[in-house]
């Protein structure tokens, strides 16, 4: 059977790179990514949403290809300019990154929904699929960490650049899944969990409202890339991770976390997990050449098992 | 007698190039300029303080030097980005400027007064005088107009580029001056109002809360510059407003303007009042040398006068 209607879960940059391949292979309006906001936070008084600033810009072919995170053409002038009076910036906020940074500020100010926030976006970038934040709610990511104690996502994550110790994780705030989330899921033909880290980036997706239960009754396959390639994460610190928190950090460790949420993991070759289906294949995305092979590999394995 | 401190008057661009001759005519910590805040408006949620922003670029030495506002070197890289959003930002935000408006709206809402916000900026750009906002309290100059009914001030001179007919001019907010303004008042030597547009400009800081009485009731002399050279404004609106409000648009109208506020009127040559004291000289500055000389001139006519 085809395989029409796809959602994928992502987090950032490795989980924006396959969601890219996604709507490639898609034709319009056939995707949905549901994207974390766990990462959500406010910086001088603005509120960034990484996750869906990764996979707007991506999508919308105009992100950075160098880091994967943050618009081409960048420039960096209001950050020196934040220097000059004294401020010592820890995010990187560039001069076009701002915009959309200050516009979505502004219009969750005047009572808009995220939901709405980023549709009106990805529209006026000419993004021709949907992308959806995993809810409209508050609800971030909290690290409780050995050297700092308890620090919001991003302070973990850039601020102290992911090196202090974690020993729990856990959400602040009660969030439910949107309507538009909701919808999606009940018309997918196929769910693919994007080779994102499983702790940080999809289980905030997963933790959302009865997101988690809707995942596990699904009546269509599910697929989860791993972010692993023999027990080393693509980028960022997946595998570091998964070991502090007593996660085998190995595909046979993400088969079992991702246990009775997917029919199958695509794995690198060689690299098969101990327990579950698989798929094997390259799965390193260097080029948008690559995105798209490996998102349309996924999606024939997804039609074999409908 | 020699005139030591100073206190100046000052809106925007016509008002910032005397405050910097001024200021390099005077000891450091020795000239105090308050502006006008009726101008403050609150645009993409960013609290944006035009004048104030021209005079401390232009005290730093960091203005633009084409337009008198905004920043030299300045990039346009947020607005194009807010622009590919569909938005059609009329007011200009410069990628450098911006971090101005983010840090002070940031500082506003953590609690901090408009006039702490100013000291730590002027002092991050090594400013060695004082800039203070004539109130720290909401206080926006509205303008009645035949064709659009009644703008906030920005609306009416950026949006509109103060095209509409002006019917009234009014204040929207109790303001009091700070404690700040008031004590620079008793101290000073010498008070010179600047050649900004006495309606727009300097009308808003002297209706904050008893200003005009403080003024009235000085013990020390006050002089004004005339921002007419022969009936015309040398940038902006002022003789377009003053015959729209029924004020004569020439010096003699200014020095009745300014009635009981000053003790002389300083014109340029062969355009002196009908009325009152004045000091006839060159007062166009189109050179940093010009703002200089003027301000030496004043504050000599000033120290004769004490």
């Amino acid at each position: 059977m085809a395989v029409k209607n796809v959602v994928a879960l992502a987090g950032g940059v490795g989980g924006a790179k396959l969601a890219h391949g996604l709507a490639r292979c898609l034709p319009p309006g056939h995707l949905t990514v549901i994207v974390n906001v766990g990462d959500d936070f406010t910086h001088y008084g603005l509120h960034i949403s990484p996750d869906l600033d990764t996979v707007m810009y991506t999508l919308a072919e105009i992100a950075n290809p160098q880091t994967g995170w943050g618009l081409v053409d960048e420039s960096w002038q209001m950050l020196g300019m934040l220097e000059k009076y004294g401020e010592t910036p820890w995010f990187r906020l560039g001069d076009r990154d701002i915009a959309t940074h200050i516009l979505r500020t502004h219009l969750l100010t005047q009572g808009e929904t995220l939901t709405a926030i980023v549709r009106k976006m990805s529209q006026a970038l000419q993004i021709d699929h949907t992308i959806l934040p995993a809810t409209n709610d508050h609800f971030a990511t909290m690290v409780d960490t050995a050297e700092h104690g308890t620090l919001v996502f991003q302070h973990y994550f850039v601020r102290h650049r992911w090196q202090p110790t974690v020993t729990r994780i856990w959400y602040d705030g009660n969030a439910t899944i949107t309507d538009e989330a909701a919808y999606v899921l009940e018309k997918a033909d196929a769910i693919v969990i994007c080779p994102s880290n499983p702790i940080l980036s999809i289980d905030p997706i997963l933790s959302v409202g009865d997101m988690r239960d809707r995942l596990r009754l699904r009546r269509v396959p599910c697929v989860a890339v791993s972010p692993l390639i023999h027990g080393k994460a693509v980028k960022g610190p997946a595998d570091k991770i998964m070991r502090e928190l007593g996660v085998d950090a190995s595909n046979t460790g993400i088969a079992r976390y991702y246990d009775r949420l997917i029919d199958a993991l695509v794995v690198d070759k060689g690299d098969a997990p101990q327990q579950g289906a698989y798929l094997e294949t390259n799965i390193l995305m260097l080029t948008p050449a690559d995105r798209e092979r490996l998102a349309r590999e996924i999606l024939q394995f997804l039609e074999g098992m409908t």
